[in-house]
């Protein structure tokens, strides 16, 4: 029996120029081959976004692997700064060029190739589902969102998750994640009285109720760290008034800062306490403290289990690394997986990823089929 | 002899279209009217701007009353808001409006009247100089100051000097000024590794060093004030920064503060303090602090005595109450002339200056006739 050519599936998928929300044919080209291999493909759109939800095996299996990944690619930036074809798939050096080249279409051919191959030689006794979105790099309210949402009234489940992101820094086997921290953004509007520079005591400077509160903010220690997770941080982003005049003290002044945190915070505590500090700045300098809090998303953590066990054997079989079980980085789709069953994301090396001239090592490709075959005669033995 | 009506040359000037640097007619009308009086008159251009040098007596002789004002005046902003003719000098209600009917051809005309009558009723032993400019409200390189290095060169030179410009804030005779506090502005650059909010140990935030100098620069108590100072202040008047990514740290933030100083410091020790701390916040953050420092003015005073011991006989025996002898307030051209001779000002409630209608009272010029006609009076007596 033929095997699929990753490569050649990835090189397919890059010719889809399927930048958010655009389908591209991506997904009907994956649909295409799932079906013929026995999946049961439905098309779950919503809001404008195409997604694509495949079973093999029966519904409701109790051993069913899923697998989770997106074939939508952010905008190319200014396509003359490209040196390659940015939808051409070409290849040079052993590397293969294109948007979406590693985020995330390779990973998503590789797992593609290899359910497609497991299922053709090994038919497993158990199901494999596969969830793959066009809006991981949108607003992602109707991309896995709107599968989960679907699978859970057609009573479709998995019982594992693994999200197909580049997850290794450097070298390929380095980083597998099993959770992630939070996000939280505060947009800070502190309302003063405007003023003559020579005449402070007249005004209130919001600047100084403002440097004030996002010192304390800034060198305030969340925490060191809890057992699976690094410290929260804390990052003021930018600063901003717009005043041209240096003899006017100004109404007032703007500030956003991003919260990384970890499980031992959750988005409503910090809000709370970004109140309460705002509330005593106000106290001291007489100012209005205006806080907008954004909780891009809550912690989560799959904690080390059979799962991360699975993926880390399969990885250190075809690599010979060990995966570090992290939860660094910014948010993945596995935020809302994470909800439905333990999810673990691993993946290529991401390193040009969202960049001009994205590309990946040809090698890896095929490397990332081996260990995703691991996995699924793993799980199934 | 007729007597000069200072409401009527008040009019006459306002009449001229003098917005920096354009001349107008203003300082032709004046030395028509000063040589008529046997003044001796120079015009003193320099730059493109137009200023008037006035001597009735002897040059160098050892009691010579000096006067220094401007003719020009601040833009109109948007004429469609005024609701009179802004070089139209039209009474009402016994306001004479236009712009520069406060600040300060009113003035101007007051002295020129007090002096022309004055010279022609009861000539004095001594002499007096007007210096009249065409440059205050603009860069003022090339008006008092052009006016006082020609006097330099032409050996002509004032015993003391009385600025006419505006200086009681709600009602006549309320202030005069006997020197100003410096002024410093500093522009702040910090300069950090830009970096991603979620690793901010990879990168260093230039916007934490910055709300940390800026804190602790806007909370340092400079002094309590002075003799004839108040309190210095400082007031961090912008911070900005531009970036639009909540997940990425910036690279760079900038900052502007003004302070206002006393005689307690000067410009180079606030820069050396400035610098200093500067450098404090870069060694505990690991930035690299840009201070750009402009110094406006240093501070100045003339302290009490015989000038201004004059000047407050003359404003209280016309208006009844003590003038304060102030140092509040922006800068003049007081500090060019402050390194020439003692020099006070005084001057009308100057509430509507560089505002849309601009409006004198009637009654306060012919009050501050009489006032500038009393010191003359009193120090030629
Ligand atoms: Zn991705
Ligand atoms: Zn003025």
């Amino acid at each position: 029996m033929t095997q699929i050519n990753p490569e050649t599936l990835t090189a397919a998928l890059v010719r889809c120029a399927s930048v958010t929300p655009d389908e591209g044919g991506a997904l009907i080209l994956l649909q295409d081959l799932l079906e013929d291999a026995g999946f049961i493909c439905t098309r779950v759109d919503r809001g404008g976004v195409s997604n694509l939800f495949a079973r093999w095996g029966d519904k409701g299996h109790p051993r069913t692997f899923g697998f989770n990944g997106h074939t939508d690619v952010v905008p190319l930036g200014d396509p003359a700064d490209w040196t390659m074809p940015p939808f051409g798939a070409k290849v040079k050096d052993g590397f293969l060029y294109g948007r979406g080249a590693t985020d995330m279409k390779s990973g998503v051919a590789a797992f593609a190739a290899a359910a497609v191959d497991f299922v053709r030689q090994t038919p497993p006794d158990g199901s494999i589902i596969l969830t793959i979105t066009g809006d991981e790099e949108g607003d992602a309210v109707d991309g896995t969102v709107a599968l989960l949402d679907w699978m859970d009234k057609a009573d479709e489940a998995m019982s594992v998750c693994l999200v197909g992101e580049p997850t290794c820094p450097d070298h390929m086997g380095q980083m597998m994640k099993i959770g992630r921290r939070g996000s939280l953004n505060a947009h800070v509007t502190v309302k003063g009285v405007q003023g003559h520079s020579a005449y402070p005591h007249r005004a209130i400077n919001p600047l100084h109720a403002l440097v004030r509160l996002m010192d304390r903010l800034a060198s305030h220690e969340l925490d060191t760290g809890t057992d699976h997770f690094d410290a929260s941080t804390l990052a003021v982003v930018t600063i901003d008034t717009g005043n041209p005049a240096t003899n006017v003290i100004p109404a007032e002044a703007r500030a956003t800062l991003n919260i990384r945190f970890n499980d031992a915070h959750s988005g409503a505590s910090l809000s709370e306490w970004l109140r309460e500090e705002a509330a005593k700045a106000d106290a001291e300098f007489g100012t209005t403290t205006d806080l907008t809090i954004k909780i891009s998303g809550e912690s989560f953590l799959t904690p080390p289990g059979p799962l991360s066990d699975l993926v880390a054997r399969a990885v250190e079989a075809e690599t010979g690394t060990v995966p570090e079980a992290s939860t660094t980085g910014g948010t993945s789709d596995a935020r809302f997986v994470k909800n439905h069953c333990p999810v673990v994301e691993f993946g290529l090396v991401g390193r040009t990823m969202h960049q001009v001239d994205e590309r990946v090592e040809v090698a890896q490709i095929h490397q990332l089929k081996r260990i995703y075959t691991r996995m699924l005669q793993d799980y199934f033995a």
